[in-house]
């Protein structure tokens, strides 16, 4: 666990008190990638750097806009503008630390996702979504994300996703994103056994530091999955007409998996508690063990360096010493009580309880 | 406990973003087999091995179809279109790690199950259940389940079993389902009494990993029983008229089972987290014993070993090494010391405290 | 402590996927014994050991049939037939384990209660009530109830449960069993205080188990009275005309009664688990007070050994041992040393903190 | 901490079983004192010793009653029957462990509230309020209360006490109950700071009993107040016309600070559990601190009493004894070794980690 | 720490049992000073010290008055009776430990926000806001808050703010409020981070006191901000007609940062609880270390000291002491001895497992 400074906090955009759908955009921010979709009776267009001036809600087919880095208040307005959306919506999606949620605007449903990001720790990325009548516009703070299967099912002359609305365009997206908290779980998972082999086998101190952090990225998770399905339940509750009723019945399907994607993190979650005792009952134990060790050998010797210390007396009268058997003598019943002793710690079972 | 790889991990088949509804088998899962019931006004005909193509939903009486092994995409798509099963449910049926839930689409019900297998340590095999007017379609993962007993009362001419409808079969086959969890919690109950009883007897490192193993496995029973819970009451709340007034009242009886599974399972738990407590109580109970024999005996023979020391000097003047008496003087001297040591931690409760 | 085996298990009578509704009695039950009580306009009948071809709804008036033993089958057939019992009600009432609850078949209403028994540890048993327009029938594992005071209250003319319908009986019987609990639970505060002054006092290995063992004690109550609270709120909740209004102010009064044992548990459990944090402080404490010991000795003696060593070396140039005041000085030296560090420990608070 | 018997256990008066609506008072209890209160157009008139004869609801005006000690049956009965209380609101006043409550009797509203007592320990008096439409009657264990500020406000002629209902007056008593509790937590307040630098500055083993001790009590408080709560919005959820909305209005503010207090009693318990953490760090703190004096001068020692004891030993070949400066070079050897380990003890961090 | 008395107690200013809305100042408070912000179709009119006799409700646009300190009961009487202000909200208004809340009163709605404040240790200001059709009161403890955006943004004639009701005023300012608490947070989990190095660092006793306070802190701002959103989600939810439904949007972004906030802080709260079982391993880790230390040199010593006592015997018969190659051949096999135990130390892991 090398901690990096900020591992805790993380810092807002806009300042306290400023106006609400303020468009204050990173200056380091990735420059706007446009990639278009048309997505039409006549098939699938799609231009992955497109021209902001080309913009426009069709009026037959959808639209898929997507936008890779947020960098350019300006793009954005100007796609906004086009769009007709919401300036909170707006303020959001440049805002990275919004929770999943959705909004139901007048023009436009609004909804924010947490996509996971590949690498060493837990990472999210957020992706802001706007689904209109016949648009999806997706905002994500850089380029690489979960959609490229979606993307391919496009290409697919017979995909639902070609004749269905924006609707269920969204529904495949959201649903691509949910997915992908998968293999972010089972590498947990992995990481979880590794750390229960190594807690029983050994009990470094290192181990309640790398549970720790595994606990914080178990929470990370928990706090980007949690919202994401009251989200799907808001959508679901939501009785606007933008998402019809076919589409739910997918949307389900989806919030299904956000509650078995709860069920992993919650059990995770337990197994990592019950580690931090196995944990503290290992370390109780091997000071036990090392105790025994100490107790057994000062038990045995402390006596037996006092009968000598005895016959190292200078005393005069001390008839022992002038017996013909007398060192024998004692170096027997020195080495009787030593075996009495190691008898009676093995009857106690502290001898080789180890095993 | 031999920790075997992925007892955490669970892997779905479909990879994340790819299409709803599709059917992705495990292409090393068994071969469908599938065995038909044909519950008619003069009898019940069982035909252990059915054809795929003789497959049709009645016009009088009821069919259930049993599937077991799901390794075959071709014949389950045949199966979905014989009784117009959705794709989602289609779906569900080979993904094999749902949690039990229920789902009302329009041409039928659909209902997960996690069955109880027989073994070692806890484990469960997802059972799909669709409910049509007219039939009753069941998906398992291999053959071997517990609907025996349902068989035989379809066997017996006077069963209630024979004369309801589809509703009442299904309902059997849940309480089946959810009555193979006793056994299973008995079981366990016998393993947490064990545990109980050498948690008391002796403190092994060993335990706290067993029962660090039990709680993980009631965990895994929970994680499947409250879901059941809630997909009956589902099933109760919804207003479809696909389950009659008639079977709902044994549905609420068998809700009271999961009711009862619910307060074994918990209490369960919380007997296993106090055993956690027993163990660390134990623990250092043991650690004090070990302490104060080593007390006890450096306590007595350290300063007995300063005495003998004191005599061991060599100085050319110490007048007690001269006189007639001085060395069974000391001799006495020490025991009387050691005697009242010994008094002394007996009466500070110290000696014989462990009886 | 004296564990029997099945303290945590229970068993059903009927097995997993048998046909609801089966009137499996334990052959080793005790027979029936009916006591049938008459209520009418011109007074109170009572039937101690009444004939099962007597039994009948009456026109006027109400009658309690009291079962005590359910070991005959055929008995309780006859039972159910004559007062148009449901079956799963008579499953419910032979199948011992069943947690409180209320069902309104529309014959008739059912309820289960636990009813406290006397004894050196917790135990229930099941008492089953059917309550119709002019019955009630009570089913009781064996004879012995708490329904003393209300037979007597039914032999005083001027008793208001006379002159009410058969609900006001039903009610009087559910309050019977819900204040048999808190004798119960008073005991229990007893054995609290016997066991927190102990902990205070002594730090036995045996307590924690003892602890652990009232805990379990306090969930099984638990256990028994949280589902006696829901299935009033069942009962005053329920909208059916058999209960009347006048009664259920009545009801409620019991509720509150279930609310005063739920604090009176709750308030015990935190107390028990206080008490294990004790407990494990005491034991950390008593660690503590060996180890002090053992390094005052130690660490007064282990120097002085040291220094009455050097004197025992046998170096031909030791000019202190044939100073004439050597030895004398030496021992000063020691008395001395020996007389600082004690000060030092005393100032340390490491001697006399116990007091 | 002196324990007494009893300090969990609560006695009921009325036997299980017994009829409901019993006014079974307690012989020892105080012998009713009536005090009268008549608000009418034309000013406020006390009668602290009223006569039972004289009692009436007035046609009027309102009449606020308070009764002062149980201990008679026959004037609480005639009370009840003067005010036409309903039996099991004189049940419950005459049973003195009842929780805050709020009961709509058709005839009057009925409160049950636990007014905090000044003392040592907290402890409370069961206060019971009958609220009719032109009648206050409150019931006390005993003499003394906390309703000296409301008479106080009666006697003032511009008192809105005065102008409004019996309503507004039933809100001043509840309200002077629930503002009581405020010095009470704020003296828990005082006790948790002097506890908390307690467990700071030393590690008496007596503190985790106090800590045990302050954490009962404030659960004997939250099992006051709480129910306080609950009572206030059953009030104010109860539709019925006695409480009017202006008053209404007074009794939300009265809620607000329930919510206070039970803010407080919260973070209270959340503080006492930390003490117990800190002071079982304390505890093993200090105990490393005894480990660390003992393994120094342990490990200092011992080698070097090893040292001495080979130049004890009586070989006839020891050339090193016969060096004319063996002993001091020996003595010097022990001291660099001694000084040796003390500064690798140093570098660990052993000594002098206390500041 | 420095722990300064009533850190857990908050004194409230009105007596148990005064009469509602009472203005009890306390005399040691501020002034009032009022300003005045005039909002009117012709521009934004500030007088920052504003005389008492030129308030009123404006027939066009709206006010909004600031009022710092509440010093002077007759000062804010004026304002109340001007505004007409609800006796209730006023004396909560100068109660200064209210809760965050919600209240529709007939006139206007009254609002109760805690803000926080800069400085070492977190503490929060009470501010209250009345909510008329034309107007907004604030009152505040004392001067300094975090409104100086909102008042800037006033001064900018293209701001939303000024084209709005006060309805949209009143959500700035709880805006400005609830994104104080951003930064707040922020430097929380920066010194969350800092107590992580080093507790993984180091494990001094005072950590744990350090843990301590932060939690008490975090406890606190959860006592602050969990009401907030109670508030806000009381406001939305309130269907008076004074916010108006775009002001709702907005009411509702505000909602959630209140949600992100929670969400912080819970993660914190859990942070700082692992950090106490980090702590605590590592405190069981060193004494581990310091037992192994100890185990070491006095495993190795005692036997070699007690080999070297047998040699110091004065028996008179000792072949060994006049062999000639006696000494060399005991040291030599003490040094074996010492060795031999020690690769058995390594073995075991006992030398060099801190690395």
């Amino acid at each position: 666990m090398t901690p990096k400074r900020s591992r805790y906090t993380r810092r807002r955009r806009n300042a306290p008190g400023s106006p609400p759908g303020q468009l204050t955009v990173d200056p380091a921010g990735e420059a706007p990638r446009l990639t278009v979709v048309h997505i039409g009776a006549d098939g699938v267009e799609t231009n992955p750097s497109a021209d902001l001036a080309s913009l426009r809600v069709p009026d037959t087919g959808l639209v898929w806009l997507n936008v890779d880095g947020l960098g350019d208040a300006a793009t954005l307005s100007r796609i906004a503008q086009v769009f007709g959306l919401h300036p909170l919506a707006m303020e959001d999606a440049v805002n990275l630390h919004q929770r999943p949620k959705f909004e139901d605007y007048d023009q436009h449903d609004f909804i924010v996702l947490r996509m996971p990001e590949r690498g060493g720790s837990f990472t999210t990325e957020q992706v802001s979504l706007c689904l209109g009548d016949r648009f999806v516009v997706t905002f994500q703070e850089r380029a690489g994300d979960v959609f490229d299967p979606v993307r391919n099912r496009l290409k697919n002359p017979q995909s639902t996703i070609r004749s269905r609305g924006a609707d269920y365009l969204a529904y495949a997206l959201i649903d691509a994103v949910t997915d992908a908290y998968f293999p972010v779980l089972e590498a947990f998972g992995e990481r979880l056994e590794v750390l229960e082999d190594e807690v029983v086998a050994r009990s470094s101190p290192a181990l309640i530091e790398d549970i720790h952090a595994l606990r914080h990225q178990l929470r990370t998770i928990r706090g980007a999955v949690w919202p994401l399905r009251d989200m799907l339940a808001a959508v679901l509750r939501d009785d606007g007409a933008r998402v019809s009723v076919a589409t739910r019945v997918y949307l389900r399907d989806c919030q299904d998996h956000t509650f078995q994607l709860i069920d992993m993190i919650e059990t995770y979650r337990e197994i990592a508690s019950g580690l931090v005792d196995i944990h503290l009952s290992s370390q109780a134990n091997r000071t036990n063990e090392v105790m025994q060790v100490l107790t057994l050998i000062a038990t045995i010797f402390i006596p037996l360096t006092f009968v000598v210390g005895v016959y190292g007396m200078n005393f005069d009268v001390m008839p022992e010493l002038h017996w013909r058997w007398g060192y024998p003598a004692v170096m027997l019943g020195m080495a009787a009580l030593a075996a009495g002793l190691t008898i009676w710690f093995r009857r106690k079972g502290w001898l080789g309880r180890r095993r």
